[in-house]
């Protein structure tokens, strides 16, 4: 390797990272706040974490205060026991591993989950040698989620003499559509049919107001980077008190000649969990102002502003917001089938849309998309939201679209 | 949670951020230089690096040239395949539980490791459901390993009708007394008796010069946080072009009801892997330094240094410095009986030499601890290193300590 391609690595800067306003459905959630963005840079060099790792657990660590934080957000999403993972997706392996790991031999292990669920939950089904059973969802345009039909699934896997429930799964908010599904039917049923609920919280917690034993989940997972204002990769996993033993056992290895034990170890995030740096403690410098901005009334302005941007984008011709109404979640998709006409005879193909809005200055919008589009207002100004309005409409006049007037 | 109790999480800042000479055994090789405490700053916020993600996996990203980044990593570690991974100990669990997956049922799937093995090593062992054997070393003082006994004890396992080789795996340098055991022994062993041969190079790779496959191994796993300049969580792993298909298969799960599948996601990280944002980048921006300063020629100076101190601290009364001697790396361990005898005494028990060391300006020696001292000098200058040197003797002399003359 010589300078030459070396030097491609030298100066590394994001290229929207200033100055610009972020549409990007999975980014407005994760966005820091000063004081964090300070932490960061005082947290930086690996390992920092550790300077005064007393019992060789991360999180047991006082300064600074890591179990405080985990007992405090613990409290913050109504649950017993947390524990910081790499990320959310990292926290459903876990949570189905040690789940399938009770099903005896022989058996078929299975997991049943939304079809709206994020692909990272099949993945950990996958991983964990766990199958797949969907609920269904109503399809275009609302995709609603038949929660209903837990029951049934549930009942089928249970008469079934080759299979057995691992637990249920539910994606709260999905990310394609952002239709929020209240969590309470799925717990009632499978409280009533002695399954466990897990819930992913990944774009939830963190936003929105939330308890989860409340609503009779069993397991949660949450995003730091996805929902509480923290640098990746950061994710919580949350438990109910009976799980406890099940999620986080330890360690019973034992060397078979130095009779090594490290029976203080967690066994399943392999010794403490792998976050020992900088990404934590942005979760934690930000975990005030999270705790500040996931109220009932902070949402509802949250989602009013979501709202008002989708009703000026739907009087573009043929502009439709996808998943439920009125929305739920400031993550939106819509069906923009003018800006793909648009795009067939432009030069600059699908791409037109993201470089007309970039020197608007407005990034986010998947640079080449445009027969649907995915964005978040989440944590804009309603003058931000009024301005992003505009832009769209003004695009639209200026390629010949109709725009309905206001 | 009132005001109160969330104060604690504002303006997080690290004790030992400024100024100190830091001598944590764990933190040398992880500072991070000017231009990556830039980077952590452009990429902080949660899934920055995902900004133009056009395939749906990380490690295909050209902007920022993370795809370029894995590349070179390859070359610069002399291995086919890399990927990135929370952590090195991440890495190794994948690692073993794909090899253990190739077992067949009723065996009992044995990993040999050596006796100086980081507890990772074990758990990531446990984790995949797999034995451990430990290859032994000859203890106190020395603790050198017996890397000629990989042969006898895979050849045990091979004889058993119970139980299956999933493969050897070496700490290249262990993490308590910075042993660094030749790969080579041990992968002549492994290729001789067709074993697949894991390296721990957490400790090595980064600092100093290695090329995997001209020594014979595998897989090889690698940590930023630890020794490439980099802000955790992020690890690397490694492993030759034929165990590709075994570490990185696609995904094949498939949504009963929707048909949806995923197939050009990667099983085994859950999609892409977990390291979507600031860490990774602080690896790429470092990485142009860490193959500069991973030469021979740099590793020596390096070492020449650690001895250097090691030379002087047993100048004090009862000072020995533990493992392989003349030292060959800058991480070790030291037998400090006479601090102990200090301890005994004084107010601040074992506490004292933490305090006094960081009055002069001096960090990273674990608080409390004197019976025996672990610290790094990598990275530090001579004069820094002799400024340590004359420290040490000070408060040992100060503390009515004999020192014998330079």
């Amino acid at each position: 390797m010589d300078e030459n391609e070396l030097s491609q690595f030298r100066n590394l800067c994001r290229e929207n990272d200033k100055g610009y306003i972020n549409l990007q459905p999975i980014q407005r959630g994760g966005i820091l706040p000063p004081e964090s963005k300070k932490v960061l840079q005082s947290y930086g060099d690996g390992y920092s974490l550790c300077d005064f790792c007393f019992t060789g657990r991360m999180d047991e660590i006082e300064n600074p205060p890591v179990s405080k934080f985990i007992e405090f957000f613990s409290k913050f999403v109504g649950m017993d026991v947390s524990i910081p993972t790499g990320s959310s997706r990292e926290g459903a392996r876990l949570i189905i591993s040690q789940l399938a790991s009770r099903i005896p031999k022989g058996k078929e292990p299975v997991l049943v989950l939304d079809g709206l669920a994020h692909y990272s939950s099949f993945l950990a089904a996958e991983a964990a040698g766990v199958s797949v059973v969907e609920v269904p969802h109503d399809g275009n345009p609302t995709y609603l989620l038949q929660v209903d039909q837990y029951a049934a699934k549930i009942d089928e896997i249970m008469d079934s003499s080759k299979q057995e429930m691992v637990g249920a799964l539910l994606t709260h908010s999905d990310y394609l559509y952002g239709n929020v599904t209240d969590p309470k039917v799925v717990g009632r049923i499978c409280h009533d049919k002695g399954v466990p609920f897990i819930l992913n919280g990944a774009y939830t917690i963190g936003i929105m107001p939330f308890k989860g034993k409340h609503v009779g989940v069993d397991f949660l997972t949450a995003s730091g980077h996805k929902s509480m204002a923290s640098s990746g990769p950061i994710g919580m996993v949350a438990c109910a008190s009976e799980y406890r033993e099940l999620l986080l056992p330890p360690s019973q290895i034992k060397g078979d000649w130095s009779g090594r034990t490290f029976p203080h170890k967690i066994h399943t995030v392999l010794g403490c969990p792998s976050v020992y740096g900088a990404p934590l403690l942005t979760l934690m410098s930000s975990f005030p102002r999270v705790v500040e901005r996931a109220t009932a009334t902070k949402w509802k302005e949250e989602v009013a502003k979501a709202r008002l941007l989708a009703g000026e984008l739907e009087h573009i011709q043929g502009v439709m917001q996808l998943g439920c109404k009125p929305h739920e979640h400031t993550l939106m998709q819509f069906n923009t089938p003018a800006f793909q006409d648009i795009a067939r005879e432009h030069p600059k193909k699908g791409y037109f849309l993201y470089r007309e809005l970039k020197e608007r200055g407005i990034v986010g919008i998947f640079p080449g998309m445009v027969k649907s589009i995915k964005l978040n207002t989440y944590g804009l100004s309603r003058k931000q939201v009024q301005y992003v309005a505009r832009c769209f409409k003004e695009i639209a006049l200026e390629h010949g679209v109709d725009v309905s007037p206001a």
